[in-house]
């Protein structure tokens, strides 16, 4: 990694980051999957920011939503105008400090951003996966990114850190590989979806299965489900925001004129702001691997998988502390679902720390400044970096 | 309208009805809508149910929402099976009682269910409307229902009820006609869409705009855009129900098996019900109506359109005495717009009563068998009816 130091709005930023990836599972010793399939090679892209220190005890493993990438911090080069996804937390100096702690990012399998997903090449047929790619789970992801921690020679995480779909990584862990993790930082996550969200997704798959040009999966480069897909992002970014963040971001301001168009162009303001992610989002994301991420995130519940059905018989499997976090607007992972993961984690006997943040931008608010946030975390890895290193 | 006296769940229903229907506007006396465009000529499906007095004052009108129609109560035949949308609260002895009133139920123009709209013959062209039909308003709406009301000769309606976008237009009546309405119950509605509102009615039609089959609206009846408007509706269910009514309904039950599937089918059961309820819509509602009453109560805001920007001053017109009604659980027009409306109508010294209903089905529970609803609308009606009559 270079030494080059950029600042940015966020403060000193990691600077000129590079693009590592790690290939492993090959056939015959593919990852045997939690559906009975097997998938190999298979390969990681992920980043690292810091340093790993002699002892091999201050890395922070950082786990990405739905639709991120391991680019968590730093530029690819000077001119670079975009710092990665999370660089306002990860930095010197920084909630997530990387003068002391050695960071990791991935991009989780299943997703289109470097890591292995159904628009990878199958070595079996010679072609890309499509729908021959298996299902995945959140344990399938944890288990490819523990293969990336041996790899890197790190026996004990100091912490693991996510939001949302990371955050559902992030409990796996501590529940997966309980003496691999020392913390565990599920941030605006849940311990299994809500039939809401269950719906969210469904019609969001529905959309893009509705294009003509899915094709059953099997489309070419030139020819994508793009209507499809940037339809099933409109309906997440409904999810990502509440109804007061919505009105105060929005109201009924109109689009570029004072009156209605009567027409079926985009009259307000947030029609106009939904077209636009929609059609961003499909210059960078795939439909298939949106569809296998999504069918992942709501087979996920922990207390099923682990605890044969008690939440709190799942966390007696886990030795790490907690820090659980909420926001007061999120309506797709509401609190009192954080809630329900905390008490079965006292109940399991586990070491936790909880706190629901006042925030008015609904489930996005993990991804966004809050100095309240950012000090939590600060004092959370310090206390447990004092413990351990 | 028959004798004929049939029993129900919901007890004695006014038995077999007959549609109607009234044609007016005949160019070139077309109606002017608020776009300023002409509309004729326009036809009307409707039905009435008890008879009206021979002081002509006992005439209750129903409002429907988005996707309802003229069949608010009663059967077509002694073997139908399935009576009409609102056949719990209508008929003899129940909360709007036939024995008493007069109800009447149209069809809201820019429908597909007997009243005009883009579905419908366009004189001008010879084939249908498509797109080529105006953008309506729920002022238009109402402004149609007042050329039906004309026609049956009654003066001035008792009382005008309706939900959800029913709602806006017994709102719009009130303000816009209020010699003519003595009393308005708007159920479960609002004076204008939040964004969150605007943001899913716009999700739902990019669905059936990024359907191909819909082709800028020109489709033929063998090749319709069914599945993005199977999505569009899919998205609606969402909002119907709400977070709780979707838990209790559903939580994470699985379809039809014990474990996952492991592929794309719908594994849980919430995911089947919104497949079935989105291919059950697309067999009796049409794309392009979908897109007009979404626009329409999307574009709904009284202040604005008749106070100046001002709720309070756009009740200063109003006459009628109110009773407003929400639903605890309903997260689309949650209570606190009903709350507003309500500070309002008071601010401008209206008559009225407010009753927030404790109810977990969400935005839908004002279709759904109701006692406090049935009390609170049967007293209402009768104290306006002993006021009147």
């Amino acid at each position: 990694m270079s030494e080059y130091i950029e600042h940015d709005a966020g403060g000193v930023s990691v600077g000129v980051v590079e693009k590592k990836s790690f290939t492993f599972a090959h056939p015959p010793d593919e990852m045997v999957l939690e559906s009975g399939e097997r998938l190999g090679p298979v390969t990681l892209a992920y980043e690292t920011y810091g340093r790993l220190n002699a002892a091999r005890d201050n890395a922070v493993l950082i786990c990405h939503a739905l639709s991120g990438d391991s680019h968590a911090a730093g530029y690819y080069h000077r001119e670079d105008p975009r710092p990665g996804w999370w660089d306002i937390m990860i930095g010197p100096g920084k909630g997530i400090d990387t003068d002391r702690y050695f960071v990791i990012c991935s991009n989780i399998i299943g997703s289109c951003l470097g890591s292995t997903g159904p628009g990878s090449f199958n070595p079996r047929t010679g072609r890309p996966y499509a729908l021959d790619f298996p299902v995945i789970t959140v344990g399938d992801m944890v288990a490819a990114q523990r293969a990336l921690v041996d790899h890197l020679g790190i026996e004990r995480l100091l912490a693991v850190i996510g939001g949302s779909v990371g955050g559902m990584q992030v409990l796996e862990w501590s529940v997966r590989y309980p003496q691999r993790v020392f913390a565990a930082v599920p941030l605006a996550s849940t311990c299994r979806h809500s039939a809401l969200a269950i719906a969210f997704n469904e019609v969001s798959r529905q959309a893009i299965m509705a294009d003509p040009k899915w094709n059953g999966g099997r489309y070419e480069p030139e020819s994508r489900p793009d209507l499809g897909l940037a339809v099933a992002r409109m309906i997440g970014h409904i999810t990502y925001l509440s109804d007061e963040a919505m009105r105060r971001k929005f109201g009924r301001r109109l689009q570029n004129r004072r009156d209605f168009s009567f027409n079926f162009d985009a009259d307000f303001q947030v029609e106009s702001y939904l077209r636009h992610q929609g059609h961003k989002f499909v210059e960078r994301f795939d439909a298939n691997a949106f569809l296998y991420i999504t069918k992942a995130a709501d087979y996920f519940d922990l207390g099923l998988q682990h605890g044969g059905g008690s939440l709190s018989q799942a966390f007696t499997r886990a030795r790490a502390r907690y820090l659980v976090v909420s926001f007061t607007s999120d309506w797709l992972y509401p609190t009192y679902q954080s809630r329900e993961m905390v008490k079965a984690m006292k109940k399991a006997g586990r070491d936790v720390s909880f706190c629901e943040i006042e925030a008015q931008w609904g489930h996005d608010a993990f991804l966004l400044p809050n100095e309240r946030l950012t000090h939590l975390l600060e004092g959370f890895l310090k206390s447990c970096h004092d413990d351990v290193c």
